[in-house]
């Protein structure tokens, strides 16, 4: 213990040494030790401005900026020492290099503080995460595309309230998850675009006297310009926000596609056969062929969002600059990160393996009186009935055929005319899912030729 | 009951009428009135539309643009008769046409449904929600500019942990805000322009075989493109989402500040005073002047975010395309949106009156060793002490100050050399709080001639 | 405004009067008006008490307890005209009483304050929602009850991840549901328990010097104490938040039964045909008859949800004792407690009105290998095989079966003894459904005579 | 790879073998390894239960029995083999039992499947959390009591609006909390006795055809009773969502106290000291001692409200039984419950090393016309004015005090009689807050005498 304080960087001014529940609950080298590569990146670019500035001398920046990379492959080999009276990942790095290059290291801490330090590390790991989403959300996208080209012609059951409307294509059907998985992409390039300043150089919270470089570090971490209020830098965690923000809608979207994988894959529907890869059997059934990945992406907007709320509840009614507080920001977003991008790369396989089963879905189609709709535009467009009779006579044609145990096709004309007696055998051409979705020609609709413009537009999007 | 019955437009195939718990758990109409103009907009552009398709005579197409102008006129002033029977608001104003208009009124639903017209009028309405909150930002920032600017050298203590870190300005403070609300802005319009687009023509959710002109109902509403896929069309509530999303986080800056002001005014701290009129006294304790519109813009945060929970929980594992569930989006939107907008304009109001007590905030920035880090800076500068050392022996002057009851300034200089001994009386300079902010000048400080850089760069960019 | 100023209960000291942005966020009236009842009431306990113990006149206090009778009688009436500028439902009420009988209504506020006030009022308000869950609750069982006995016999799939896992009873799966209700029920009971405690004497947060009599004023308004801690009764919401976690939990069970008859309507199960009553129609689409009912009470966790965070937030960190944040407490409660009765409700009539399709249950039981389970537990007992080699076993012979296009009891002996050779024709009485569901006799297991004995058990402790 | 798929328990069925996604997002072995006491626990009474109802032999049984704590003390001294091929705690024990036992340990499995087991095992986990939580609660209670012991008759301003509002005493403060802190133990004490009923032979869903006894192994784990339905035995999270509730409300209350440390630490306020033990210093500001351990208390509520959301949105919807979705319930719980007793363990000590600046809390209750709503009882009880002309007359009194600078007490009778003729000289007998708490002797009232009662009540209850 009597080591422990003593190594204590900010210590010396305390009486009794934290007890071991204040270490429990203070500590964050648990989990921020997942920041080592940012912290050591950051790290090198402040001694690189500190020579250029002529706050250090050259020869200490070089000293420490070999250390940092002595230190980084400690970490990486697995061999470094990570000591919780430490408390994070900064004072074990800097002790460390301490060790390395003697007390040259301690001049590294000059013109900043842990809190700008922090706060650089950590938008660095979002930002990386941020691109590791959209590779992510693009493989899923040419997923999709794939499954889209197959089936452009296939014919499905469009469903609402799931309940059979109106028949459409499984391309169409596709293609409607690329758009939304691509509103994904442009929500993580939007975010950071925004999120991309760089805190380094805000110090505590107030800037620093030295004359320091912001401009310089700020381009040597990528960033597009250093952050432009101090107090602002420290205390925001608005990109951890908008990255939590952008995945829980992300997550909303994959849990749609789960739980219809979860519908089509069950006795009653059969529409797809999931792979083997994707599937798990039963301790005691040994029959079951369960749609686990699709059940667990469909889960993990609960984990996504719980953490978007855990954040958004800690951030609520801090005043500035930084409090403890915020050291609850980087579990809930490393987590929800894991979570995000194992989502997608499992949905992304899913989709890839996935077998429509097509005359099950065209079967399904060809029921429950699909084309109802189609007969009430004919009526429209033949009879020039306004709309809302077309609807009425349309209602009794469904419901004659009901009675009479078959499907609007296999009515007689007799039958059709029984209710309107100007219908002709022309309707029946409009009957047949196959023209019906051929019909729908209207821009985003669902007839082939538009799926494959769209599909060929996405690809070239997508490059 | 038989009225009622007669009067439902997608009636007749039903034996029962839905009862009274029915009608209470499915009728619409109670929020949906508030889409009444836009669904008059979308309505009127549709008309015009089919007429320039053919798809309709022109005359009765003017018939219908004329008799919805009437509706509206009606609605505006309070004549109209709502009826829940009817549903919605779309079937509200389609019944009322047609006593207007008569049965051309029936033509008006061609190629289009209830589906494609409820996700256009709820995209304008959140469209012109956008709007507004753009505009309460940007009067807020003003507010906060305007302090900024009287308040650019005001010293005041910057806070960590709500303890005195640093000297900071009023401005930079105030400041910090405006980046903050910066950000709320960028992603205001960033959502405007992704939800930009016109789901109108995607009817029930596989377009429709009418041959629509798609791109002009869009750019008749303003949007800058018709949405690609119908199904995604109906399906989609991201951008309900998204400005639930950013409000949220403008909500949680809201609260910060909230929270700082009723800090500041609490006795103890007495860093401002509010204005009568947005301060209320107490039913039985005359004295009392109590902040409750910070406090109740600081609740506020509950509400936006108890929104954007719920829909995002709505919205979970719905399979496409529309499903019933999606009517629960608007009224959690609709207040969301009136929380955000008058806790906007009431924070504007409260920052404009409110006034700063700046011998209160010298003397607080003065006390509790706020410019230790200047000390500890100077040691590195002046006596090229690695910063780590300099820190040390700061530390054991503060411990030496804080046993002679007095602050850092206050010691000898035989104090400072009893501790480290090349301290020279320069040391001195550096210990007054406004030679303390006026030394940070690294970019993004607190000293004042960057705080007025920000002020300028600020005021340029809102116009 | 003048006026409206000198209306204004704690006014005077305010050199300004409020601005309209203030009043809109300030007033609760517009809400709070729901409380009239719970206020009256609240207000007739304090004149007894008051009079009783002296500290007002009986004549006053008699004058006083007829005048809010003749304010509630308006209020129910709706000839009472409420004022924004009176802020809430307090002071309009006491506003009039003052109108009614003159100065003496200055009296009433003797030895309380608007704190105690509204946390009894609220108390009450949430109390009166407590048992009215309670009997929605009940009423839910009862329906869920009958649909059990008519079917305790019926045979269906019992699903594990949507695949057909075994069989099990229609009675059975409808228990299942009784058991969730059954511990709603329970936390409801719970927190009325712990809620049932009277603030009102507690004053605005320190309690009073009068002598007044806190037992009577609690014993008069039914709970079972006066709350023992001044600060807190005045600063606590629990009561607010274990409403909304137990209404949250229930609307979970209630979202989870919606989802199972939103599936169930579907074409591809039609386990059950939901009544013309709690179903709907398309505008364009005449064929359809959606669940529109199952899906909003699905939708509805999200609302109820969403107030619980909500409120969460709101109280996350607030000092003592009352703040004005805590005004957001009860628009949240309104609106969850009235959507929480509605749902159960409308869950109530659709469970009453749905019909099972019974041989379509039996039929889709009889598939998918259903009785797997059985053959291996048969191969334990019968051949005294460990069972994770019966599991294999079975595995094998369910495979089989699959690459022959049958099911289980369609395999010959031959087939059976081709991959364990001990297995004899005994072993066909257990793969049909009805014998299966027979066989499972555990506590709580799903033969009919297990069901039929929880049925009973749940109807006596119903009464 | 290939011994990978041979380990596999419910493989064989399968052409190909999970990939590594699928591994990453279905293995649970990484977290459900904290259930291994639990799962052990359970097994052995299964294992006891299949004798002594002569299921498996009596030899048998007792050499699983055996193995199971093989098995468990392996695991306590870490060198078992965790196997992530082999997915769960369940059959990574039951691996390793079948190396130890030999082929007898395949039926141990016999009458169970994983569904029960987990559930079983989660359910032990929990109960386990909610009797530390019981601890951790009645712990820290302690400590407050001590608090308000020492410190019953200390005054201090009593709060509202962050305003003076009334003096009231540290003591009464401090039991405000115990009665928080005493509702959520009521909480935990409901949860438990609902949760207590024992899953295990609910088997995958329906129950089983083996004879067994299910009371037998409730006792014998504890349980008050066996699971009444056993499609809801394994579908059930109501155990984990009510922790999850009661630990919300009660990270709620920690936030509220751990504020009030915040603000009572800071330099203006200077009400408490908090130890150094659960303080932190600054890397870049040495004079800094941060009240880190409050700040991270009061974001805590944040990861368990987070996880409360996170769970709920998990549930949402899953019809019965058994979802693999659930598996998502592990983590949550875990980190919640970890997080609650940490938090309630740091607050614990806090309150027992913190120490009250007694003259600091008198002179700030002292100040800002504290006892305003005395000089108004006042005017009550001694003019026998209405309490709103009272009020009226104090607003006036105060209103001339703030002119003069002084506080109420500073008045002269002039100044008084200046307001209103009555008044007389025995007023200023109110005006000292001493005599103003100890005036307050309602029921629950601040004056010392009532505090005292309130720390004896308690302090017998926790006996």
């Amino acid at each position: 213990m009597a080591e422990t304080t003593s190594n204590r960087m900010w210590g010396g001014r305390f009486a009794a040494g934290p007890d071991a529940i204040m270490e429990a609950i203070n500590a964050s080298i648990g989990f921020d030790k997942r920041l080592a590569d940012q912290d050591i990146r950051g790290s090198r670019a402040h001694a690189a401005m500190l020579a250029a500035t002529g706050i250090v001398k050259a020869s200490d920046a070089e000293a420490m900026r070999e250390g940092l990379l002595t230190v980084l492959s400690e970490i990486e080999a697995g061999t470094f020492q990570f000591s919780t009276a430490l408390e994070d990942i900064h004072m074990n790095v800097e002790a460390r290099l301490k060790e390395i290059v003697g007390p040259a290291a301690g001049r590294l801490h000059t013109a900043r503080s842990r809190n700008d330090q922090v706060a650089t590390d950590f938008r660095l790991w979002v930002r990386d995460q941020l691109d590791a989403a959209e590779a992510g959300l693009e493989a899923l996208m040419r997923a999709l595309l794939t499954q889209a080209e197959a089936g452009a012609d296939w014919v499905m059951p469009g469903f609402t309230h799931l309940q059979t409307a109106q028949p459409v294509t499984w391309g169409h059907h596709m293609m409607a998850y690329v758009e939304m998985f691509g509103r994904d992409l442009g929500r993580v390039r939007d975010a950071r675009a925004r999120m991309n300043e760089c805190p380094l150089g805000a110090a505590a919270l107030a800037g620093t006297s030295f004359p320091i470089d912001r401009e310089m570090t700020a381009r040597e971490l990528g960033f597009d310009r250093p952050c432009a209020n101090s107090l602002d830098a420290v205390s925001d965690r608005d990109f951890a926000l908008e990255f939590l923000s952008a995945a829980s809608i992300s997550a909303m979207h994959l849990s749609r596609l789960a739980e219809e994988l979860v519908i089509w894959s069950s006795a009653q529907f059969r529409f797809v056969a999931l792979s083997d890869r994707f599937s798990t059997g039963s301790s005691i059934m040994p029959q079951k062929k369960n749609p686990d990945a699709a059940e667990l992406i469909r889960a993990k907007i609960g984990r996504i969002f719980g953490a978007h709320v855990a954040l958004m509840t800690v951030m609520k009614g801090l005043p500035l600059a930084y409090s403890k507080d915020m050291q609850e920001d980087k579990e809930q977003v490393f987590d929800a990160a894991d979570t995000w991008m194992l989502a997608l790369a499992a949905m992304e396989g899913m989709v890839r393996d996935m077998a429509a089963n097509v005359p099950a879905l065209e079967a399904a189609a060809s029921s429950g009186f699909s084309t109802a709709t189609d007969l009430a535009d004919w009526l429209v467009r033949a009879l020039d009935l306004p709309f809302r009779d077309a609807h009425h006579v349309t209602g009794s044609l469904v419901a004659l055929a009901e009675r009479k145990g078959c499907d609007l096709p296999d009515l007689t004309l007799e039958d059709m005319r029984s209710v309107h007696e100007d219908i002709t055998g022309a309707v029946f051409d409009v009957l047949g899912v196959h023209n019906s979705v051929a019909s729908r020609t209207s821009f985003g609709g669902t007839a082939p030729v538009r799926v494959r413009e769209q599909i060929r537009a996405w690809s070239e999007r997508l490059g």
